[in-house]
């Protein structure tokens, strides 16, 4: 049947007894690929029946179909056309693991972050009723994402539309992990409802007391509760914001899906269509551990089991046992998560001194100022938190902690390229965003053993601290390098004259090939750890410029506003007489793709930046 | 009355009768002091009683107040002891006009932007059952600042708790000016319901079916809610995420308040009071006219008109006369605000061009990812909003907007110093988080004339544009200087050597006199308008280093990650043989006060700038 599948709309020749089949196939197809390349899941096998629904019902691209996040396209991607992509799916040059609307025309909005959908499909439906054009918006998000607060915002700036707006509630109980907090409660009081009708059970009598004509049963419905609002009618706060509420629905029914968005569709202005749906379905593995499938490498099929890694820690196993062993000794320290407590390697922590461990949902902006609250309070907060995520919550750094010098820690994970993930996900502007925060101390150690100290230093360190490492394996060298950490201080690792490196965190690594190369084939370099970004050693600097002539600032952020320019400004401001060259990624987003294969694009890989220095020093 | 209180708690000693007294007192001494020194009236007026009744009920500063926002703490201020601070309110050295904690211990957390004060207040009550402590949290949030995503998320969060935790909604109808969306409309149902009961008309006959005895109503009201949930509860919503809602409670009325707080007290877990209060209260022109009289300068209290301004346009008053002349012809043209339509001048657009304006609530983020949906389908937007508000939606700039191109035009205003608002609303740090963007293009313009072009310029560039101008009258010099906007190039107002400014926007006006004060010294002395900070425009810099020895960067911008620190990374990355001085703004907050002291502290002032060039070029 997916032979039949090969671009946009084609799967409306189908009826409904071929689409059962069809969802089998994709399903199949989905495993077998992510199997091999890796890729998310569980939230993919949760969307099969209800992607396809849409694609029966809609048109694409005229209809425009917003996925909220976006790691749940894989079969809208599937029915429009781009089944051979999935044997390079998030490969450097092949597809993006997200919508792109530089991949395809039926892709009408690039995704990434959560909870934007409601506010670019908001967007769309204005703009299509100011330029008297004619096609439906469809907002895709997910429970989970709805306990971001732009979600809530967007809400509840569609409630007096007018015109027709859907959008789904994908509800299947989870984001990554379990959701949290009040309106998960609220949902679950709806799931319980009659399938449907969004009647509550008891008072659906007053419902058949209604003439029910044909397929008129929306408006029917509509009508009715509004006569019954007496009673009490489950979505009943959408409703009361002014959004038609339609469901639950069956999420794996397609003929109940389909018939659900004809509905609709009929409706005048916005509508939210609660749909159940399963993480996993139809993966046994997957539907048992949805939060380990929900992002994965490959895995053998019959087991579910993980191809061989490394087996090595990662940057987050430390984290993850260090935090714990602060955890114990210190019963101030509390730590925060945005509904990434596996991701963060927070869940240990959790299991341990669950009173001290708190999920805020995927609500970084209240993350911060929650944690500013803590630290307010007496308590020593650490929120771990990924980089590009934290993003969300730079006012709240710059007003709720920096300003009032609380204590927080901000632990900051997938700093730098991230891989696969793609441009949303590169962690690569928070040495500029944390670097324009006055009172923030800004940190990177260069292997497992200093981020280690850093964590203790940080959480001992009374003021805000930034401290940022990267996704995967841990750096394990030079673990006879661990001078104390002492505030604002660099630290030397080979102390020699001409050309100093100067590296940022994790770039250590590569940065010590780059020095080896230097001295094969002549060249004087000293090492330095940079260890703090802000603020900047600059007695460091001043001792160096005496016999160095070329500094070189090494750091996978990207130029503009991070450590190198830094550097050039101080060493501009005194005049000091030595050239800076500026090692870092370039004014640009950064696609998916393995992190080697990235570095040697930005030419941050070691050979890269060897060749860039001898070409600077040559000329000086 | 005002005479008995001298400091915190005070107020406990006065019955019922007496606070009524003081009550009137407060309105008088507020009215009397902001119609001199100018502030925040309206929000203030309407808070009189129930900032009376939380001091009355609980304990400062073991008690814990947290103030959204926070412009709405004057009564809060003089009911702890600050009564002589409000002849040198909001003026440089003097009282601020939002809680500081540095100010009075009674002040538990510093605000200034919307939307944070349950965070905040959660952080609170988890740090003090985490340390075994004993004292209320009171988080008063207005209606306006629950149209914030950020509240949502917090209430979200707050409803599992099993803690006390008091949270006011000071429910006035509107934020600065009418609200807007969803919620107010939930709202406005509660508010029709019986006072205090919270139970809706036409249904309290099943409250009074139980017996009610003496003081413990409330627990009562709460059996019986629960009793008789197949009906209609007002609050539902909150009460069905976990959240008790008491009320609504008449705003003006000390008596009940302080009756209700004490019930609240008794709460376990959240309880949001629903209170009731009018803006502006007790001063018929603030009545009238709550929006002109929620930040005000100097006014005659008998008829509530303002003490004579200059007349003179401000940058914004330009925008608002482009932006509708502009929008006049091109009906792509969209304009969006975050709850600020007359302090952004777009309530001027919104009279002639109604379906054309949108405003979001206080929704920055959704604002912009509303923008970029609305530039998707066609529209070209225009998102005017303060320097610092939009920090609230850097993250969706990054990945909505300017991953995708999006042609959406940022009309920054309040960028650069705005003078009393102090910290919280300082727009020093747009460039450095602007500027960090890759595909964003960042202008500022020199005086009004270039305003104009640049908006027309920015309108029809085909790409995402941050313009960014200041509080504050539009500088009307230089008129002749209007050499066509052409992208990525700076503009010579007068060319010679030695020594080059390249000023940033509005400091143009304070860069002229720097050059004649040069002059007049026997300097030579290039002005470059910078015009755009993003793209630097490097081939005028490289230009420049042929005949001059220094350059002179001048932005009201912190220094990290500016415009300054751009330009010496180029001169760097180049090794042109030129020094340069960047003049920008410390890597420090900078407080309330009149812009033209403020900037002789940072000595960006005339005459401190033209010091430290003399200095610099004397070193060479």
């Amino acid at each position: 049947m997916l032979e039949r599948i090969q671009k946009a709309n084609d799967i409306k020749e189908l009826n409904y007894d071929e689409m059962e089949v069809l969802a089998g196939e994709i399903r199949e197809f989905l495993i077998e690929k992510i199997s091999r390349t890796g890729g998310h899941l569980a939230s993919n096998l949760g969307v099969v029946e209800l992607t396809m629904a849409m694609h029966k019902v809609f048109t694409l691209p005229q209809d425009r179909i917003i996925w909220d996040v976006g790691h749940q396209a894989y079969t809208h991607k599937l029915l429009t056309g781009r089944k051979e992509g999935f044997d390079g799916l998030r490969k450097y040059g092949g597809m993006s693991g997200f919508p792109k609307r530089a991949e395809s025309e039926c892709d009408a909005f690039d995704t990434g972050h959560s909870s934007t959908s409601i506010s670019a499909g908001l967007g769309y439906v204005q703009a299509r009723e100011l330029r008297g054009e004619d096609y439906n918006v469809v907002s895709v998000i997910g429970d989970g994402s709805l306990t971001g607060g732009m979600a809530y915002e967007a809400l509840n700036n569609a409630a007096p539309l007018k015109a027709n707006f859907i959008i789904v509630l994908n509800d299947n109980h989870m984001s990554i992990s379990e959701n949290v907090g009040g309106m998960s409660k609220y949902l679950a009081k709806l799931r319980t409802a009659d399938v449907y009708t969004g009647l509550k059970k008891g008072v659906t009598y007053a419902l058949h007391q209604i003439p029910v004509a044909g397929d008129r049963i929306i408006e029917q419905i509509r009508k009715t509760k509004s006569s019954i609002k007496q009673l009490v009618v489950p979505g009943m706060f959408f409703e009361d914001m002014g959004i038609t509420y339609l469901g639950p629905v069956k999420g794996h029914d397609i003929r109940m899906l389909c018939r659900a968005f004809e509905e609709a569709k009929k409706v005048e202005g916005p509508v939210l269509l609660h749909v159940l749906t399963k993480k996993g379905k139809g993966y046994k593995p997957a539907e048992r551990e949805p939060a380990k499938f929900h992002g994965t490498g490959p895995f053998h099929i019959a087991t579910g089991e993980a191809k061989a890694g490394s087996g090595k820690d990662t940057y987050t196993d430390v984290f993850s046992k260090v935090i714990c062993d602060i955890g114990r000794k210190d019963h101030e320290v509390a730590v925060i998560t945005a509904a990434m407590a596996d991701g963060t390697g927070l869940a240990e922590f959790k299991k341990h001194y669950p009173a001290r461990f708190f999920d805020v949902g995927i609500a970084e902006a209240h993350g911060v100022t929650f944690a500013a609250g803590l630290a307010a309070g007496g308590m020593k907060p650490v929120f771990a938190v990924y980089s590009s995520f934290l993003q969300r919550g730079y006012d709240q750094i710059i007003h709720d902690v920096a300003l009032q010098k609380l204590p927080v820690v901000f632990a900051i994970d997938r700093a730098g390229l991230v891989g696969s993930d793609g441009e949303t996900h590169q962690g690569v502007f928070d040495l500029s965003y944390m670097g324009s925060v006055p009172n923030m101390t800004v940190m990177s150690p260069k292997n497992r053993w200093e981020l280690a100290d850093m964590l203790r230093f940080a959480v001992g360190f009374n003021g805000p601290v930034a401290l940022r490492y990267p996704r995967g394996e841990a750096y394990d060298g030079f673990e006879e390098y661990r001078a104390p950490v002492v505030y604002g201080k660099s630290e030397i690792i080979y102390e020699e004259e001409d050309i100093a490196i100067l590296v940022v965190g994790h770039m250590f690594e590569e940065a010590v090939k780059v020095r080896r190369a230097l001295k094969e084939t002549g060249y004087n370099c000293s090492l330095i750890n940079a260890r703090f970004v802000k603020p900047v050693d600059t007695k460091m600097l001043e001792e160096l410029a005496k016999n160095h002539k070329l500094f070189v600032t090494v750091e996978e952020n990207v130029r503009c506003g991070g450590f190198g320019e830094r550097v050039q400004g101080y060493v501009s401001e005194k005049r000091l007489p030595v050239s800076v060259l500026s090692l870092a990624l370039p004014d640009d987003y950064i696609e998916h793709g393995s992190v080697e294969v990235l570095r040697r694009e930005v030419l941050l890989d070691a050979a890269s930046m060897t060749k860039q220095i001898i070409a600077r020093y040559t000329m000086l």
